[in-house]
C-alpha cells in the first residue's frame, strides 16, 4: 500500500483513506523515541485556540518543540479579536510573521475548514477540535491507540458511550474506524445525547449501555459536555451514572481484554467509576 | 555614510539620526532569510507587556526566539505588581535572574524611557509602544517598508489618515520619515482628533481626505483607537467612514502604483473598506 | 563529605541533611555561568502554579530552559481542573505526554507532597510553596546566599523578622539555616502574626525588632502576607512600620556588614524604609 501524497491541512478524517491512516501510524511509531528526527526545523507553529484546552494545547505545543518547531503561544483572550479585527486578518498578519503552522480550535463548526481555504499557499491548518464537528487527531490517536493494541479491526467491536451529540471526538473516531475496516462500530447513549441515525453511517445504536458493553473489545466512553448543553438533556449526574456510567459490574460483560478509552477530561464517577477509570484496562 | 555607535535603548526615533535608520534597514535584510544569525544568542528576552496585545508581542517573540534568544513569557496580569511591587522592582527582580532584554509596552507615556534610565548597565529597553508618545519599531518598520517599495524619499509623499491625536504609530512615523528626508509629508484627519500644529513639525495638515491622498506615493491609513478616547470625539463609524474613509474612489486620486499601509488591526469599512483593504495595493 | 544519593522530588527541606545542601551549592556554584551544561536536555518541565506568580514561575523557567529542558506553560486558569477534573488526572495526563519535572506552587498544604507520592516513578516533583508549609527552593537559595556571603555559619546570626505565621519561606530557611549549623537563629514579629513557640525549634523568639536586629550578620525581611490573612491582624502599614519596619535607624544596630534579604515582593515602607531596599546592603 503506497501512503497518499502529503496533505496540507488536517481538517476532517471523514475523507482520509485507510493508506494515509497507516502511514501515520508508522511515522507516528518512529516518532516516539526519546529524541525524534527535527522534522519542524525551521518551521513556526501557532495554536490558535479560541476555546481554553490547556491539556490538548500542551499536547501540540509539546509535539511541535520536540520535532524543533518554533512555537509561539497566542492568547486569544487578549487578541486583537476583542478589537473588532477578523480572524481571517489575525491569520494573514501571523501569516505575515513567517508562521506557516496553525494549530485551531474554535467552538464554531467549520472555522479550522474556512481558514484552511483562505490560507497562504506554504501554510497547514491543523484542526484541533471545532464545535461538535470533527476532532481529527483525536481520532488518529484513539484509532492509533486501537490498532496498536487490538491489531487488525476486521473482527474486533468497538462500543462509543455517552454523549454523541456534543462529541467531535465520536464523530472523528467513527470516521478513522471504519476507514480501518472495523468489524463492529456500535454507538450508544440517553436518547437526548443521540443525532438522528442517519448521522450515523455504519454504527449499530444500542439504547442500554449493556448491549453496548457486552463483548466488546474496546469501550470508548464520552465525556457529558455539559458546557455545551443549552438545556438540562440529562436529569442529574446519578442519574447518568446509573444508567450509563462504566462500573465494575458492567465492564465484566465486555470482552476480558476490552481496553477501556476516554478522551478526558473524566467526569469521575458520572462516566466511569473511580475502580474502572484507576483499573488496569 | 558611517552608522552610527549602538544604542543601548530604544525608546523613541526623535534622536536618531538617517545613517542609524539606514544601517538598521541594511541589517534587517540580512536578518530576513530564513535562518537568521542567532546574533541574540546567550540573551534572556522578557516581553513586559502591560497592555494587551497578542499580535505585537508575537512578532517580539518570534524575531527573539529566530535570533537565538531565550524568550521568556511574563503575564502581567499575574505578576507581583497586583501585589504592590514597583515597576522598578519588577525589572530589578528580573535583572537578577539574568534577564538582559525587555521589550515594554505600557499604557503610560514614558515608562520605557523612565525604565531605560534605571536599568543596570548590560540591560536593553525596548520601546513597545507607549501611551501616544512613541512606537518605534512600529516606526521603523513602517519606515523600511516605504523605503524599499520606493526608494530615495527625497521626491516622495506620504499621507498619515486618521487619528492622529491618540497615535503613537503617527508620531514615529513622522521621526523616521523626517530623518529620512521625505519630499512631502501630509497630515490629515478629523478636527477633534488632531494634535496642536505645533506638535507636527514638518508636516502639511489637511481637513479632507481627498486633499491628502491626491498624487500621494504612500497612504496609512490609522486606527480609530476607541478604547483610547474618554469622550465621543467621532459621532459614529459611518460617519467616519463616509468623511474620512479609504474607498476605492478615493484611493483612485494618489498617484497609481500609491501603497495603502495601516498599523492593524483594522476596523474595517470605518478606516478602509473591504475592497482596498484587500485589495493589491 | 560525600553527598547523599540524588533525591528524586523536593518538597521540604526538613529532611535534607548538610551534606546534600553543600552539594547542590556546589552544584550551583557551577551552574552560574553563562552558558550552564545542558543537564536537563531531553526532559520536560511543566510548571502547575495553583497560585498565581510570575515572578518565581519565570525564574523555574528561565533555569529550565538555560539547562536545555523543553518548558510547557500550563496555564492553570483554563485547564480542564475548571471542567471537574482531578490534579491527579492532571498530572496523569501530562505524564502521558512525556512531562517528567513539575514545579507546583498550590495555596494548600501538602499539595506538591501528595502528588510526589502519586507520580510516576521517572517523574520528579519540586514544591515551589504550599500553603505556608514549605518553600524549600526559596529556602536553598537564601541559604545559599548566606554561606556565599558569610562563608561558616557556627558564628554567624540571622534575623527572620514579620509575618513568621504565614510564611512558608520562613520555616525553609529555618530548617536549611539549622542543618548548616546556624550559630544563632533569631525570629520576630508581632504576636499575632507568630507561631506557637514549638513550631520554631532551634530559634530565639523576640518581641521587639531591636532586640532581633542587634549585632546580627543577616537581616531576612518577610513580607506582610495581606492576601494569606483572613482577618485584620495588624492594624495598619503604618503602625506595622514603626513597630516592625527596617528603617537605617534599626540597621544600625546591626553588624556593619550585615546583609539585608527580602524575599520579595516588598511592601516598601511597610517591611522596609526604601533607603534600606535601595541602599548597599
Amino acid at each position: 500500500m503506497k501512503p497518499t501524497p502529503h496533505r496540507r491541512h488536517l481538517v476532517t478524517l471523514a475523507d482520509m483513506p485507510r493508506a494515509e491512516m497507516e502511514a501515520l501510524f508508522a511515522l507516528a511509531d518512529r516518532l516516539r523515541q526519546p529524541r525524534p528526527p527535527r522534522l519542524l526545523d525551521g518551521r513556526t507553529v501557532v495554536n490558535l485556540f479560541f476555546e481554553p484546552s490547556t491539556r490538548t494545547r500542551v499536547s501540540f505545543e509539546l509535539a511541535a518543540m520536540r520535532l524543533g518547531a518554533d512555537v509561539v503561544p497566542f492568547d486569544v483572550e487578549h487578541s486583537s479579536t476583542q478589537k473588532g479585527e477578523t480572524l481571517l486578518d489575525t491569520l494573514r498578519n501571523l501569516e505575515a510573521m513567517g508562521c506557516d503552522q496553525f494549530v485551531v480550535r474554535h467552538k464554531e463548526n467549520g472555522t479550522p475548514g474556512a481558514l484552511a481555504e483562505q490560507a497562504a499557499g506554504n501554510v497547514s491548518i491543523i484542526n484541533a477540535g471545532d464545535g461538535n464537528h470533527a476532532h481529527p487527531t483525536q481520532g488518529l490517536l484513539d484509532a492509533y491507540t486501537i490498532v496498536r493494541h487490538k491489531g487488525d479491526l476486521a473482527n474486533r467491536c468497538v462500543a462509543i458511550v455517552g454523549d454523541i451529540l456534543h462529541s467531535r471526538v465520536a464523530r472523528s473516531d467513527i470516521h478513522a474506524l471504519r476507514a480501518l475496516g472495523i468489524g463492529e462500530l456500535r454507538i450508544a447513549g440517553p436518547a437526548a445525547l443521540l443525532p438522528a441515525a442517519d448521522a450515523l453511517p455504519g454504527c449499530v445504536v444500542h439504547h442500554r449501555i449493556e448491549d453496548a458493553v457486552r463483548g466488546a473489545d474496546v469501550l470508548i466512553m464520552l465525556r457529558l459536555q455539559k458546557e455545551r448543553m443549552q438545556h438540562a438533556l440529562i436529569a442529574s449526574d446519578a442519574d447518568y451514572f446509573r444508567d450509563w456510567g462504566l462500573d465494575p459490574v458492567r465492564l465484566r460483560l465486555a470482552h476480558p481484554e476490552a481496553i477501556v478509552m476516554h478522551p478526558g477530561p473524566i467526569n469521575r464517577n458520572v462516566e466511569i467509576a473511580d475502580a474502572v477509570a484507576d483499573g488496569a484496562q
